[in-house]
């Protein structure tokens, strides 16, 4: 066995816990000695123990001489928990594997040094785009203190959303619907517009047959016209906020506010402005379904770092009938937003396409 | 070796003459004796000589006591040529394994008797499916006598073929444009409408490195606006026919004959009025190229048998940006058309796919 695979194993412990440990990352932990695998562990909650505790936890005694594998380098600073750096010193550690540097400030190569200074054997780089990718929300997150967006849109091969007559159900088969209940687990929080609730009354929670943890609701709504009688003000199932203009009464909010509704008057209901607000709230990850109108938002703003497309193979034509990216859009070729497909897979009947933007354009745009 | 080879042989040599046929079939022959290939041939145009002809006539003597494989059934009629049939048991040949049975009705079976009744050990069905899809234009014109009808769309990922300022240039790439290039070559006809000979102008040649065979230019224009300066009538490039009402007038008419275009009244510019009169007059494989108005009644009348999609890694944005397939669209989705996605490869930085209609849903919709 070389350190590749047993990173993997520490990857597939991260990616496990992945969704469920925000605003931490998730991290997986491996230790080894002589071929032998003496502890595992992964950070699975924020405030709870990092995956090298775990790890250590279960190797007990035999860590002394052992090697390490990390998915996130350890951090070194007091938080929550005691730095997991001196603890991996502690144990007696013998070398580190560590796949990818912590972008945080407060780590940020300092954990490596805490172990190089007490003269463990200190490896980087194993797997280091992989253990990039598990982590790319809070990498994100980390570097620009907002919320790492995934567009979610499901359309026919023609690209709409819908009919002429607005009829949607269903377009996407039933594997595809339950892939969305996945994607919303591990997500932060989902976001839709007004239009959404008021035409859908959607629930939006994660319905998985095991159980799962229901993120947070934001509808985008600047003259609060949410329905008090819509399912995301009423059923109690998740935590909803409506991000509203300033404009808005404190006479009209106060009905929300009595159904533990959380009413958030800012001055613009643009990505620019809500998402910085996120980020400052702890939101790590933001899962964006619809309409089009606030996907167009999020693409004019090029505030888009993930695009999760299911293709129905039907076609429904009608140039009434919707598309899935609305708004005002580019104007030129030139000008729209260049993305990567990353991976494109059959789930049910459907298509399922990941596609993020390419870095260059991220870093060339942004600023003009 | 064994017959699946050979008849592997046999379908390349039909393959590399799709295109070029109608309104023959592209058909592949071979001729094997104890393990040696002795003749291979093709029919390479309709009024020439037949596959079987070719691949006999470079056996020549040692045809005697050989197999022969034949992608479709061969001919027993007298058409332009002989009958296929005939020759292969004047050669000799003691063996005949053949793909597909022909659907036209001169044919149909009777090439497979004529063979039994000389004594000819017979074997049918070996790639059958791939040996049908080689033939599928064919066999669609032979069951309907209407054209077989690919529709091209090129769109964003966010199904776009345009921004809302109308900018096209370009959405795909060079090679996805390339490779329309190709499907222009492979068809009998390309098919725009008015409005895209207004807007773009464009040529509808088929423009490869080695050249190409021109295929007919048809434009579906009820009021005849089809400009006297655009390139369809102008270039001498192709054979360009105008579809149009019939309430224009002669003297309308007059100079687009004087170029040599032919103006074709007919009481409707619908598929399902225009596709009887092109099967009617030759044209086998009709390229459906746009816009989203000339897709769209395609579409509605159920007439689209192959879609062939570039999706540009882009998006675009805009509720006004136009989409691929307009119209007026099916009102629900259980009424759309259900589509099988047939394959889907990267071309460039595109992705191509090609979809066909589910089988079910011609034959349930067609006469409702």
């Amino acid at each position: 066995m070389d350190d590749e695979y047993y990173m993997t194993l520490a990857l597939n412990l991260a990616k496990s816990a992945s969704g469920q440990t925000s605003p931490n990352p998730p991290v997986g932990a491996v230790v080894v000695k002589d071929g032998e695998i003496l502890g595992m562990g992964a950070h699975l909650q924020a405030g709870e123990a990092h995956a090298e505790v775990h790890a250590l936890q279960m190797a007990g005694e035999k860590a002394k001489g052992a090697d390490i594998y990390v998915t996130l380098e350890p951090c070194s600073h007091h938080g929550k928990t005691s730095p997991c750096a001196d603890l991996i010193v502690g144990k007696g550690i013998k070398r580190a594997i560590v796949a990818v540097m912590d972008p945080n400030k407060k780590v940020a190569g300092r954990g490596l040094e805490a172990l190089r200074a007490a003269g463990i054997d200190v490896k980087t780089g194993v797997l280091e785009e992989e253990a990039a990718n598990v982590n790319r929300a809070f990498f994100h997150y980390t570097q620009t203190s907002t919320p790492f967006v995934t567009v979610k849109t499901a359309v026919s091969l023609d690209g709409k959303t819908a009919t002429k007559t607005g009829k949607s159900k269903w377009i996407t088969g039933e594997e595809a619907r339950m892939d969305v209940h996945r994607h919303r687990h591990s997500h932060d929080a989902i976001l839709v517009g007004v239009n959404t609730v008021i035409a859908d009354n959607p629930s939006l929670t994660a319905r998985l047959p095991n159980g799962a943890k229901n993120p947070l609701r934001i509808i985008l709504d600047s003259n609060l016209r949410t329905p008090l009688e819509s399912l995301v003000v009423t059923d109690q199932e998740a935590t909803t906020w409506i991000i509203t203009g300033n404009q808005v009464s404190d006479e009209v909010i106060k009905p929300y506010n009595e159904c533990g509704v959380r009413v958030i008057p800012l001055r613009a209901t643009e990505p620019d402005t809500v998402l910085p607000y996120l980020g400052r709230h702890g939101v790590m990850s933001l899962f964006v379904e619809g309409g089009a109108t606030v996907a167009g938002s999020f693409l004019l703003s090029r505030r888009i770092n993930q695009l999760v497309q299911y293709m129905a193979p039907k076609l429904i034509g009608g140039v009434e009938a919707p598309a899935s990216v609305g708004g005002q859009g580019f104007e030129s070729i030139q000008n729209s937003m260049p993305m990567t497909i990353t991976s494109m897979e059959k789930i049910g009947d459907d298509m399922k396409l990941i596609a993020e933007p390419q870095e260059d354009d991220a870093n060339v745009h942004r600023n003009c």
